[in-house]
């Protein structure tokens, strides 16, 4: 190529990959994966036509290293504040911490929201074939286990009570123009997240607590 | 037309209706609204050609009336289980009804769920803008504020305690294929829908219970 641009490995490297890894959840989000291709990303991340494909190896790669990122950072997120939350206030301070993290999350990122469920209506295969995937839904799994043996809670499912969570955070942001607007709230308004929270936070705490 | 259809009118119309609707529903829910047509709709449910434009005047008329099809067969559910669970438990039998009718109704309609799902992916304002949509919207923050004002509820905002119950409802479902069976459940499954209702009604009743 004659652009100037020179060889991924002799220029900003990271800078790369984190831009084509954004324009991927970007387009991945706003097209489906069928819909997206590794030029498209390329074009968009503003970098040279087989840099992709050289960081990422195939789109289904790609795909994966998006899922991965989005998860990871989920996982930080939700791992530090409950570290947090383990100085000051123990198991429910630890499960509102959680629950506060993961609301965090999903209003700063839309786009993993709309990636996941256009994976949804896909079937799903591609979502839960990520490495990622099952690696994240098993320290979820572990994290809530562990949260519920240690309160004062009464016994409950630690998937059941996982897909609760996951629910009540999420489907809010999924559908902030459909129900969520039709029953007069405004997920993109200001108070909405903090709001969302304590009612989230106040509703899981009394629904396990014990007694 | 030389094909021995009669006119819908001298036919079965009650029949031609539900066919269209049926029709609709299903590639509404598989393609979006963008990607279907009226002409292959009326070939999905066997009527002749002019039919779905005679019936419901344009292909927004006819979206329009599957989403009141469905939510009419909704609020029904809804309203019969709350009149039965009235005669014999008061309020928090008929926050557990409403729950457990919502989960069948969803769990029998899995095409009334993808289509809310790919109009949320597509902004919503299809959705909103149909005059079924405010209406079950209304009736189902009515019926919220009436159960919550008459049980030994602590004071809860009916929006966000009918969009929890929509989310603990409607996302596994949804992600049947994603985060249900990443979590090692399986909405598909015998027993998953009795054990999600038992699972959400005592969250939820526990949740917002007084004291």
């Amino acid at each position: 190529m004659s652009d100037g641009q020179a060889n991924p490995r002799t220029r900003d490297p990271d800078r790369s990959r984190e831009a084509i890894l954004d324009a991927a959840e970007s387009l991945f989000a706003d097209r489906g994966y069928e819909g997206t291709s590794l030029q498209e990303i390329g074009r968009l991340a503003g970098v040279s036509r087989g840099t992709p494909g050289y960081f990422f190896g195939s789109k289904e790669g790609l795909y994966g290293a998006v899922l991965a990122r989005a998860f990871a950072a989920e996982l930080d997120l939700v791992a530090g504040a409950r570290a947090r939350a383990t100085e000051s206030g123990g198991p429910e301070a630890e499960l509102a911490a959680a629950i506060g993290s993961f609301v965090d999350f999903l209003a700063a990122r839309p786009t993993f929201v709309r990636l996941v469920e256009r994976e949804a209506l896909a079937g799903g295969a591609r979502f839960r074939a990520a490495p990622a995937h099952a690696a994240t839904m098993a320290a979820g799994l572990a994290t809530t286990a562990d949260i519920l043996a240690r309160g004062p809670f009464r016994p409950v499912d630690p998937a059941q009570l996982l897909l609760d969570v996951l629910a009540l955070c999420w489907f809010p942001i999924a559908h902030a123009t459909t129900f969520a607007r039709g029953l007069g709230l405004d997920p993109e308004g200001a108070d909405f997240v903090e709001t969302r929270k304590r009612h989230v936070v106040e509703l899981v705490l009394r629904g396990v607590r014990n007694g």
